[in-house]
This record gives C-alpha cells, sequence and structure tokens, in this order.
C-alpha cells in the first residue's frame, strides 16, 4: 500500500510530541496543523504554554531515542499515520494516534478486522460461543480484533491464532494484562500482532482501558459484544464503535441471565444481533468492498518526507468527519488558565443538548485552543460526548 | 360498550351460514355483502353453487339449534361480530370469526390484551419467565392471551390466571388439547375465558392449530414469542401478527441453545426484543390509548336488529384495510368449476412478487368469487401471503 515514510528524525520529533505534557491525538493534530510539522511544534510549545500561564514538560530526544531502541530490542517499531502499514481504517477515527508501537505481523493491521469484545467472567457457553465466532470469522477473512483480557478476549485471541488476531494494550508492549496472558500473546504474534500508542514501561491504569478501547473498535469495521453486564468496558467499546460509524453487533441471551443483559440492551438500543458469524459477515463484506482509499488522498501517495509531506498530509488528513480543532490567532490570555478550571467550567457549560464548538468557545471566554486540549479527556473520561457535525454534550452522571 | 346485538333468529342464521360446506369467515362477509343478511344468503347459496356446478351442505336449523343449546348447557354463548362484547380489536383483522363461542366471562375480551406464546417443550427457564412476564404484564392490566398448550402457554395462563387470561382452543369448546389442561381451563374461567371459532365436538386437527394462531395474535395489541425453534408454530402466530399489523416481541435467548433460535431470528426481523415486562408495555401503552372506535361506526351504535342493521354493518365494516372480495355480477361459468382445480390455477398464476387480486381474478379467467373463496384456504395453508394494498404473492415452499 502507497503512503508517505517519515525519516528517523520526522520519527523521533513526532514521539517527542505526542509523549510530551498535555498533548494526546487531538493536540498533535492541532499543532502539526499549526506548526507543519513536529519539530516546529516542539520548538513553540513552551512559549505556547508560557502565554497561557503554563509550563509543559516536553519529551527530550534522549526519551525518544530510548524508547525506539528499547521497542526495537523487544522486536516491534513505531508505525506513523499515513505510513504504509498504519491501517487506514484506525486513520478515519477523531482520535487516531499518531504512532502505534507493533509487535509481531504489522500486515495484518490493514486486512479487514473485526473486534470482539466481552466479560472477563465469562461463562464456559459464552466463551464456547465466542471460540466458534472467531474461528468462521478467521476464516471468513476476518483478522480477529480484542483486549487480550481475561474471559471473552481470551477465547477470541485464541480461537484465531492461525488466521490472524491482534490485541490492542492498555499500557505499554512491555506491560502485558493480565500476566497470565503473556504466553498467548507470545503465540498471537506468529501470525498477528500486538499494538499500543502508549510508551514501554507504562503499567496500564484503570483510565487506560476505555481509552485503549476506542482502538479495538477504531481497528474494526465491526465490533461484536458477547457476554456484557449493564456497566462494562465492553459497551463502552460498543458506544466507540458506533460514535466511530462502525457496527455494532450483540450475541443475545436469556433475560434470566445478568451477563446478557448488555448485549440485549445494545440490541433493543439497534446494534445488530449476531447468533452466528454469517451475521457479521454479510453487514459488513459491503463495508470491505467499498474504496477507503479516500481516507489517503493520491497526492500524498509517494515516498518523500521533510516537513512539507507532513504538512499535506495534516491537511489533507482534515477530511469531512475528521475535525480538527480550530485554529485561532495565537491567544494571549488576560488571566492565568488553570486547566482544572477549564475542565470545570466546559462542564458547567455543556448540557444535555448538543451544542457547537465555536458557540462553546464563544460562551467560555476562553481560548479555542484551551477548550479544545480539555475536551479529549473529558471525552475520553466518559463525561462529554460528540456528535455527527461537530456538536458537543454533557454526558449525566 | 355500544353495538348492535342479533336476535335469536339472525344469530342462528348466522351460524348456520358460517358452519355451511366452503363458507369460512372471507366468503361469509362476501356473502353478507352480497345478500344483505344470512338468511338471504342460505336462500341463494344452492342456486350460485349449481351455477358453478357444485353442490353445498347448508348446516341446518336443527344443527344451528342444537348447537346453541349445548353451548348454553356447558355455560357458553355466541357471540357475534358487531355485537358488545366481541373484541373490537380481533373485529378488525382480516379474517375475523362471525362468531365466537365463548367460556367464562366475556367481558375480559374487551380489555387490552397481550398473547404469550412459545414451545410445548420449554425450558425450565423458560417456563419461569414466561410466569414472571405474564405476572407483570397482568398486574400491568393486560388480559394474558395463549393457546393452552404445553410448556409456554401453560406457563403463561397460570401466571396470570388473577389477573385474567384467554385460552383460543383450536377445536370445540368442549374439546380441550391437550386434556391434561382441563383442570387449568376450568380454573382460568374464574376470571378469565376460554373462546373458539370451531364448533362443539370439533376434536382440533392439525390444520387447525395455525388456523387458530392467527386469532391468538388478533386478540391482541402485541404478540410476544418466548421460546420457539426455527420452525414452530409460534413463528406462524408471529407472522399473523405482523401482517394484522400488530407488534412483535421476541425474548432472546444465547445462540448455543436452539430453543432461542425462533426468537432471535425473529428478533433480527424487526421483532422488538422483550427482556422485561416494561418492554411490552411501554410499546403497549400508546396503542390502548388510541381510540379505536372507528372499528365500529357510529351510525351502528344502536339496539337495532334485523337485515337492514346486520347489512349496515358489513357495510360499513368494509373499511381501510379490510378488504371484502369483489362483488361480480353473478357468475356463469363456462364450464364445471372445481374447487382443486381453482387452487393449482391460483398457485400456477402466483410468483413471489405481490400481485393485485383484480390481475389475479383477470389472468384466471375464473369468477372473482371463485378466486377469492379459495384465497382463504391457501392463505391459512400457509401457500399465500397477502401484502398491504391487497396484493397477493406465493409463499415458496
Amino acid at each position: 500500500m502507497a503512503g508517505i515514510v517519515l525519516s528517523d528524525r520526522q520519527r523521533l520529533d513526532w514521539l517527542r510530541l505526542i509523549r510530551s505534557e498535555s498533548v494526546g491525538p487531538r493536540t498533535f493534530r492541532s499543532l502539526m496543523n499549526r506548526f507543519g510539522g513536529a519539530a516546529a511544534a516542539l520548538d513553540a510549545l513552551p512559549d505556547l504554554a508560557r502565554q497561557a500561564g503554563r509550563t509543559v514538560r516536553l519529551s527530550t530526544l534522549a526519551e525518544a531515542e530510548r524508547e525506539v531502541e528499547a521497542l526495537r530490542r523487544i522486536g516491534g517499531r513505531l508505525i506513523a499515520m499515513g505510513e504504509p502499514d498504519y491501517p487506514r481504517v484506525l486513520q478515519a477515527i477523531d482520535t487516531a494516534p499518531p504512532l502505534l508501537a507493533v509487535l509481531g505481523r504489522p500486515e495484518v493491521l490493514s486486512r479487514p478486522c473485526a473486534a470482539l469484545v466481552g466479560s472477563r467472567n465469562a461463562s464456559a457457553a459464552g466463551a464456547k460461543f465466542t471460540g466458534r465466532l472467531a474461528r468462521d470469522l478467521g476464516e471468513a477473512g476476518f483478522v480477529v480484533v480484542s483486549g487480550l483480557a481475561r474471559g471473552i478476549d481470551t477465547a477470541a485471541h485464541e480461537a484465531s491464532l492461525a488466521t490472524g488476531t491482534i490485541a490492542v494494550l492498555a499500557g505499554g508492549l512491555d506491560e502485558v494484562y493480565p500476566p497470565q496472558n503473556i504466553p498467548l500473546l507470545q503465540r498471537l504474534l506468529a501470525e498477528g500482532a500486538a499494538i499500543s500508542e502508549m510508551p514501554l514501561g507504562l503499567a496500564p491504569r484503570g483510565r487506560d482501558f476505555p481509552r485503549r478501547n476506542r482502538l479495538v473498535s477504531g481497528l474494526s469495521l465491526g465490533t461484536v459484544v458477547v457476554e456484557a453486564a449493564r456497566k462494562s468496558g465492553s459497551l463502552i467499546t460498543a458506544r466507540f464503535a458506533n460514535e466511530q460509524g462502525r457496527l455494532v453487533f450483540a450475541v443475545p441471551g436469556s433475560p434470566l441471565d445478568p451477563r446478557a443483559e448488555g448485549g440485549n440492551h445494545l440490541i433493543r438500543e439497534g446494534a445488530i444481533l449476531c447468533a452466528e458469524a454469517s451475521h457479521v459477515v454479510e453487514a459488513l463484506a459491503p463495508l470491505i468492498e467499498e474504496d477507503r482509499s479516500y481516507l489517503l488522498p493520491p497526492s500524498l501517495v509517494r515516498d518523500g518526507a521533510g516537513e512539507d509531506s507532513a504538512q499535506a498530509l495534516w491537511d489533507e488528513l482534515d477530511l469531512p468527519g475528521i475535525e480538527a480543532a480550530p485554529v485561532a490567532p495565537v491567544p494571549v490570555p488576560e488571566r492565568v488558565t488553570d486547566s482544572i478550571d477549564v475542565r470545570s467550567l466546559v462542564l458547567q457549560l455543556l448540557g444535555t443538548t448538543p451544542i457547537a464548538l465555536d458557540d462553546l468557545v464563544r460562551a467560555s471566554g476562553r481560548s479555542a485552543r484551551d477548550i479544545s486540549m480539555t475536551l479529549l479527556d473529558l471525552e475520553l473520561g466518559n463525561l462529554i460526548r460528540r456528535h455527527p457535525g461537530g456538536l458537543l454534550s454533557r454526558i449525566e452522571a
């Protein structure tokens, strides 16, 4: 597949930028759009922070070099958004990571994927059904994506070892959770891959799991929820899939079985009932046939590197549905901006009725940059929701 | 509730007409529309048959008197369409029986009903869930309708004895199937009712069960399928409910459980997933509030009897969606009409693409009466399907 390839130095700059304090995928994109490249953004960031009355800790070149080298030693590498191995389906989501750390076979990332997620405390029947579904999906040509957790995730990976499976980790690639699944991870690398957006050495924290779930759904044309209680991480994955415009499937179960509550609820909300692999295959097949190459415009199909092509990449990636934060003139705040204050302010201004980002910025009296830097955190913290057309609302507790 | 009341003699004539050979609910309606009343139709029927080269055995007055008397002796009575106790929701279906034999409390027929149907070989969990659902529906004010079969039907009736339940029998009211459920039937009469369109003494034949199922769904604002294999009578009931414009609910189950196949399939086809009674109640509640009195036009809200009011009743009942067979000039067939020939001809002319009745009659070269008399049989034999707008198609085997 065609695409740009970053130079080693560019890759290190991208890594420094995304590993710097307060920089997530959305802010990374804003900064790239504004400054034309990662190196320029790194140069500008300390001044930007100072102007906002803050300091920001930049990741150093030495730290970035150490991460790349450590990853190389365990057989992994970093793939940048827009590069040939970067999965185009993932690239289409709003919060696609600029860099993915990958172990195993990166080529599986470009095959059609279906996510299988569910309860850690799976029933024997749920695990059995998951195995059958994963095997059938694998035989139908799909790569099975899951989160390497106990229960359903484990059954999904195990049944698709031969056909290719992707484990998306919540922490660094060397911080496998749960540790009992380290042997499973090693086995799946033969025909599949493990990926993470997190630095090596980072043990996953509670909040990293829902954040990771957006990548499980984002890699996949559809997400199947197999057994899930009413409040569970699998439902978060399903919600991400829905917001990303992907198909959501749920496996039904007896209303007397608490592990079926989540799936039955999803079906009532519009998820496709999945009782066998063909229900997934027939719904996803037309999506594979679609030419998704629009995600990487022809002008970028070249080998050129350098800041210009990176700038072009980011400009071109601002496609409908992939909304970049608005670029305002460099703001000169009238008072010290405390990030906790901005969070509270945004939460106070948002209600359950969706409003436009512009209106939010105007109502806040803060800069568009301050507001947009706050939104991803709130979104991943499950406190706000994005709607089509760039509208935002608060999620009631 | 207002309505007309038949005289004793009219009731006997209606009974003779519906019990005569080849006269089903649809033909009954055609004959009433054509001749203005049951007595006139009985007078005309032998000639009509002779003109068609056939004979028709009419039910005699003595037979009708015996049936009414036998019904009276077991505590039952006949309720005619349009009478105050005839359920208006049932009256709205295409093949509503002109007369219903009723035991128990006829007033439950006019309360909002929900049907609960499912497998005779129910699982313990299925029976338990059915009991809970029936009890909750009863407490929410619904009368539970079912077919008195073993398994799910039995659980549904038992759990709604106190709040009111209706058993719809496939044979005569004195031919309870299965006989083990005679005690259950007797208990449910205290607060509920048993009904049948069939004559006393008729032991139900195989084909009477699917025919009966249209009354289970037809009495009810919605039908809930609890446990059903892929091919089962419950799915026929669901299909009738759908064709009657009623809501269909299905209880999901594990894809590993064959008893869940029918329900899961229905949900994929658009049935509402029911995991608790509130899912039924919230969907049906708005339908109760609708003023359904249009089913019985104000001009008929009077006590008058006589052929004129019956004629008016039938004329007025030809409302949109309640299609009467077309009334053609008295046909003079050019050759002997064999009813088996007409069946074959109709089946040959119909394909899977729906066509209008008029076009079918024209293509057949037969009279509209011959064709329409054949259609109900084919429909109940599950060989043809009616579509909105009076279109017809064949069901592929």
